[in-house]
């Protein structure tokens, strides 16, 4: 099986197939198993290229690292310990009608923009960042070995965490590769999470199709494609939600653009476009 | 480039990677070009034995094929001209509302279970069958030369295409694979449309991860994965919305279960247990 070619055609983010191999167009995902249990401050960049090195993976230009949520998170310190919150007359309140730990409601309100849905079991918010997510992202499973005494907030500023490990990693490899963090959330209508794409730097996120032809030529219309959390659930089927060990993923043969410019950001619909809602 | 393993542990659906290669345990998505424009009664598990055999590719058992929607619908017989549908009084109505075609809206009608909301330039409807989307997938784009006069609907009943799908090429190729048609659809909070499990067969579609162990031992409370959106948004990377001419994706390396009772319909969440809306 020949590697696949990754380097997109200039300006347009998107190549024909070159060289002699079947397969050259094939999109490969490669699980980084080979990373350790992750502390605050830690330097992700360097565990990131340790970990290509014992998977035998060396980055080319137009890969993509999804690196997921939770390292990042613990390697910036976002763990809080439970015993340390001082929780709010709001969050003992909100506690009791949705039947969590009230210091747990402390941090998710924290990190809070406002309340979407509260119900028993459920506690649903816009974040500060934007997301409409449950529990504010606040998070207690694979956290550490104290279990119930910790909890896991997401990183401050996913999409600056990216840009930053991407600059890093560039330097170290020479090469020029787009870096993601993604997460898992619930969504309305079905059933289970998916992968979302939480930050990105050097990555085409979201792709404006309005004006390019169909198969018959005929322009389309309307149809943005959000490519960054499609990237981020094609990770999550390597990543899982358990104990599978695979906290990153290179992705491997995409056809998408290099851009400076776009965030993940740029994935969220600014409420008053929102026609669903 | 050793081929990834493909085959999980019975009862499982995991499997420890095996053998000596370095990647055993990547995930690849091949894009299946050769498949000519499709028509009504084309035999579709033909076409995918010649795609495969073109591309090289040898499906192995636990691969996963995914199909895109709209060659199924048309191998069904889901295309309709405008020009013979009768408009009610209902569609005309809710036409001048939304700013469509009346015509289409009559065919959107007929497929639609209720409508979830209607304003200028955007129709949102429940599907006959369960999905909440936008126009009930009926669609003019890549339907055929004559452009504005026809529109396809989406298949009958996707999980049953599946099935029949998985059942001939099974016998075609003497292994069990499993089965899916994407589509891709718009959704609450964010921008873009992801690729969506249409249909499914042979398939885990939603992994119930209670009771299982994270990182340190703890259960994991409340996670169920939605697999079969995970593949179908990996598949949809490689298939584009516009003339990329890929109708199908071969995905090897899942460590995902063969359940032959599961089907798309396990993704949809019951409106009464939907706590975002």
């Amino acid at each position: 099986m020949a590697p696949a070619s990754a380097s997109p055609a200039p300006g347009t983010g998107r190549a024909e197939p070159t060289g002699p191999a079947r397969h050259d167009d094939e999109l490969r995902l490669v699980p980084l198993r080979h990373v350790p249990l992750i502390r605050k401050g830690d330097d992700l960049a360097d565990l990131m290229v340790r970990a290509c090195m014992e998977s035998g993976v060396v980055p080319e230009a137009g890969d993509v690292l999804v690196v997921a949520q939770k390292i990042v998170s613990k390697a910036e310190g976002r763990l809080r310990r439970l015993d340390e919150v001082e929780v709010s007359p709001r969050a003992e309140e909100l506690a009791v009608l949705v039947g969590k730990d009230a210091r747990l409601v402390e941090l998710i309100l924290a990190e809070t923009e406002r309340v979407v849905r509260a119900v028993p079991n459920l506690l649903i918010v816009e974040h500060r960042q934007g997301w409409i997510m449950a529990n504010a992202g606040v998070d207690q499973s694979n956290v550490g070995a104290e279990n119930d005494s910790l909890a896991l907030l997401l990183p401050e500023d996913p999409d600056a965490s990216c840009r930053r490990l991407r600059s890093a990693l560039q330097e170290r490899f020479g090469v020029a590769i787009a870096v993601m963090i993604n997460d898992s959330f619930g969504r309305p209508w079905r059933n289970g999470v998916t992968g979302v794409c939480l930050g990105a730097a050097g990555l085409e996120v979201l792709r404006d199709c309005r004006g390019r032809p169909d198969l018959f030529g005929r322009p389309l219309r309307h149809t943005d494609i959000a490519l960054g959390d499609e990237i981020a659930s094609a990770a999550s089927l390597l990543m899982g939600q358990a104990d599978e060990h695979v906290p990153a993923v290179l992705v491997r043969g995409l056809r998408v653009a290099a851009r400076s410019n776009e965030t993940a950001r740029d994935l969220l619909r600014p409420a008053d476009q929102d026609l669903f809602r």
